[in-house]
């Protein structure tokens, strides 16, 4: 009953300036030569397991069946267990510590359907230390995955509601409007809210945001270049969350905003300045 | 009559710190399980078109056959157009917006033959938002590029002489020697200048840089290591340009130089000092 | 008698922020399409020949059989020699300059078998400059050897025995205990030293660090995750070496500690204060 996969996705903390990710390349391309190596990114912070179960989150709709292969590991070698999670009838394994790092992007694949714990040493290699799982338990795991080893065989089932939750924070609906919190920072400088765009207090056009206690303008804005030159928009993104963001520049430098943060998103006053007559007026990036 | 393609080169300003890469890597392994993804570089400063542009122009006679996925794209869901680019009799394709990113290659590598407009939706995914074509737009389209169908089947063709231009500076000889402009600062800190060996104002040895209306004394060399220590250096590069270099230092950090700053190469005087008697004498990098 | 490979395993200086590597890769899709190429790191700190040696011995164990480019060549079109050397019977061809890169990786394959200078510029590109060997000797030459090129007649054949040895910094026990230098700090910030477990002066769970003249009581543990906050751990990291580590945090920041710095682990004494009462106190990282 088992299948063979030939994608593996491949998303990490280590960086790439150490040969981490390539020595985990280097033992799924020995173990699975057929198997195909997606890097999703390999650039969450150190130690990051929010951020990198949001990136997981948000990258799984698109990928390619197969097996999935996150580590965000800062409790490597201890007791925190090593589980690997099928989703979606078989189409996709995903591999990695339970400590939630997985769990938002099972999901969004619809759910755990089995689990195991990856206790049977024989798929694993051996190790002079412990500190380096990726490459010694979860890339040989998953390369038996992809020669068609069942999950079944790599360890004793596990409940999969008991399986580690992720931290998502839910936005909040107060007097003062819609307390907010940033899931994500990007490269750009655009950050997504944990809001979609319904949740907004208004249909206005035209709302405000309230960042430590400063309250700003902000626009609505189908894409960053609709926007004036300095003006704060919340934009649609590509997950279909509201992002708040600038055109070409950074919104996370010029507001000093980093994941995590919290703001407020409320309705604009009449006697607010109307966003033609008066764009915001930014502090400069440091 | 149409021509599959196997090899996907890919260049963006996305950086791999978000999954951005990865996501379209894993569009095109979807959609396109056959081709392989060769990324060029994704490391292009955010919105530099035009440093996006050069480093495609410069890579461009070594990419393999194939589709060429380019996206440098401020302008993302506005009027700006979506095109891909016939080439070389068919032997390549290149894919991008439509503001210049692409024309310095296209011309490179020979000038373009067909152009469309990418503007048939049904070889697009539907999208909760409009930032990212990358993923939505010109990845789905280079799939379906790789999968055979041909160029006029993406979109209206478009008159090739009227996509939008590339911004490469030119070189200007006046009196008081080249004027030239720093085109490319490579992770060594080399300066690659708009010159070629023989737009040099004299055929010596040694010459001289007026770099801030500072002078120095700058030698010929066909590699950085034989350069003296401190020896400024005009090199001739890999590209077969005139590059600014030091050995194993960063002439960009020591001379205060970045991509697009003017200088002028002239000769040298008589009276100025000999390369081996008097060694360059440098400002410490900050 | 020659064997054709299928996998290039690449590691170099060049970062990706450029199209260096895009450019070798293509290069090598080009010539050798049926080959994968394994990214090792491109990270390596621009010249650091002994940094990027070091990673390739790190990850030599676990690079599938192939050719292994490995291009960190600060004399790049200078007399320094371009080499190719076989290792474990041909299962292995590393590929590089000649200026002790090549040498720990060597060794820890089990040695030079063959080694040639690749002076047959029949297998290279043509340049228009000589300062990417990357692209025009290295890259070529892997590619024609994954081809099923014979080693011999890449050039002619010069004796291992003669080949630029890397320099690995051996510990020194002395009186006020082991003398030992950091290889390498990862991004963690997690310092490997140049010691194994049974190199330790006492068999201890706790024993004494002294960097700069200062002491600091450091803890045995098998992984981070053991160590209490604050608490300085002698880790045994993935290569079996004693790795200087905080749990989560960075030791290199918090102790200013970078590669090649040279400290001293020596027992603790009778006096110095228990682990548990007394975690260590740390500066605070800049």
């Amino acid at each position: 009953m088992s299948r063979r996969y030939d994608t593996v996705s491949f998303l990490t903390d280590y960086g790439t300036d150490d040969e981490f990710v390539g020595v985990v390349t280097s033992v799924l391309r020995d173990m699975a030569p057929h198997a195909t190596v997606v890097h999703l990114t390999h650039g969450i912070r150190p130690f990051d397991v929010r951020g990198g179960s949001l990136a997981l989150a948000r990258a799984i709709p698109y990928v390619a069946d197969g097996v999935v292969l996150a580590v965000v590991d800062p409790g490597v070698g201890t007791a925190r267990r090593a589980i690997a999670v099928e989703v979606a009838g078989g189409a996709g394994v995903l591999v990695g510590p339970d400590n939630g790092l997985l769990a938002p992007a099972v999901a969004v694949a619809g759910g755990a359907e089995r689990a195991v714990e990856l206790l049977d040493d024989t798929f694993h290699l051996a190790t002079p230390g412990a500190t380096f799982a990726g490459r010694d338990v979860f890339a040989p795991v998953a390369a038996h995955l992809c020669n068609g080893v069942d999950l079944a065989e790599l360890g004793p089932a596990v409940d999969a509601g008991l399986l580690m939750p992720g931290m998502v924070p839910l936005p909040r609906e107060e007097s003062d409007g819609i307390h907010s919190e940033i899931l994500w920072v990007d490269r750009f400088g655009n950050c997504q809210l944990n809001l979609e765009p319904s949740d907004l207090p208004t249909a206005d056009d035209v709302l405000a945001v309230v960042i430590d206690g400063e309250r700003r303008i902000a626009h609505r804005a189908s894409t960053y270049g609709h926007l004036g030159a300095g003006q704060l928009g919340l934009v649609t993104d590509s997950q279909g969350m509201v992002t708040l963001a600038l055109d070409q520049r950074s919104a996370a430098v010029e507001l000093r905003l980093a994941a995590g943060d919290a703001l407020i998103v409320c309705a604009a006053d009449a006697e607010e300045p109307t966003p033609v007559s008066s764009p915001v007026t930014l502090r400069r990036g440091s």
